[in-house]
């Protein structure tokens, strides 16, 4: 395979039409990348009119989605997160693959501001998906924030977009596009990382549910 | 009871000699806090090198060390914590106690540089140690850097001291300790939120590993 160089544009194909796959497929268009999002059915009347909102946007199943991608971007829930990508695997096979999603246990409430998660001590939801999709190549990226925060975020300085993932040429296909969604890259190493990289989640939404905001608060690592 | 509120300076009470100890006993003394630093066995070797080399940081046993101290250190390995901290339920009664610990799972090497945790899924060892000792007023704090850091770090830029606990009372009581020690002092809320503020710490540790630089990284909350 070939890793992604940014001599151009490249295709963007987002997976799932929540909150997240929506902001992520307007950021990437707007930065002018061809971007596709993916859904289970394209007549649903969410997507229809998302569609609608946003022309420029092509709408595909998950299959066409990744197909027509050289970086696709997983926004689906976690829960399903894991049948989606063993479905896709074939498809995904090569792929540089945005793992956007984390691991929350459906119908769970938080407990005391803390979200619940599904996955196991020492193991993470990435770890499950590469599992699942051995053969693509995931980096863990945009889980930590939420949606109003992923793309250009206004905070009174640069925040870090912690990252982790076994292919380095993948990490490095990602990071120019990171950058250019005003965020410094910051890539702490392997899937084994994912489960503390996965914790920023309930972290960062315990405090955005404790102040009731939801677009002032991201992380950052200060160096020497 | 009633907590500690700074007019004057206060009795600490480090459990545990390691280099967290070590290293947050002599920064309590050099704030001008009273410190006495709690082992197991005051006779040991290390302990009597520690005290000729600090001789205004008194020596005791844990249990000495309780009692002497307004605000209680933990800083003894993970793996012991919980039942040193059983053992001392009675005289810890009452005692505001800053956890500094992390659940790390002795004799078990990092997997590609992560720490391996022995907590279950959506638990922490700071809930464990509620169990353990239910009177005692815990607050997360300190387990998120290396001891190089924990006084006074050396950074770009100050850095976020992230914390949690379920008395705001005793969070208020160590609030004014852990800026003096040259962080910005960020509450994210209740103990269900301790499992990941304990995850910062194989964060932080993979970047240490992996860079080699164990006194150059911290966490900040950047804000809007």
């Amino acid at each position: 395979m070939s890793f992604v160089t940014y001599t151009n544009k490249v295709n963007i194909g987002v997976l799932g039409t929540g909150d997240v796959g929506k902001q992520l497929s307007k950021a990437f268009l707007t930065e002018g990348n061809p971007t596709m999002i993916g859904t289970r059915d394209v007549n649903k009347a969410e997507v229809v009119a998302f569609k609608t909102a946003n022309p420029a946007i092509s709408i595909g199943t998950f299959e066409e989605t990744v197909k027509f991608a050289d970086i696709v971007v997983l926004a689906v829930g976690g829960a399903i997160a894991q049948e989606l990508v063993k479905s896709l695997a074939s498809v995904l096979s090569g792929k540089v693959v945005i793992d956007a999603v984390n691991p929350i246990t459906p119908g769970v409430p938080p407990k005391k501001f803390a979200l619940q998660y599904f996955t196991e001590k020492n193991s993470s939801l990435m770890e499950l998906l590469i599992e699942a999709a051995p053969e693509a190549h995931f980096v863990k990226a945009f889980n930590s924030v939420g949606n109003g925060l992923m793309y250009k975020p206004q905070l009174s300085e640069r925040a870090s977009m912690i990252v982790c993932g076994d292919s380095d040429e993948a990490k490095k296909s990602v990071q120019p596009l990171i950058e250019a969604f005003g965020w410094d890259f910051f890539d702490v190493g392997a899937s084994t990382l994912a489960g503390p990289v996965e914790a920023l989640c309930p972290l960062w939404c315990a405090i955005a549910f404790k102040t009731g905001k939801f677009n002032d608060f991201a992380f950052k690592i200060v160096t020497k």
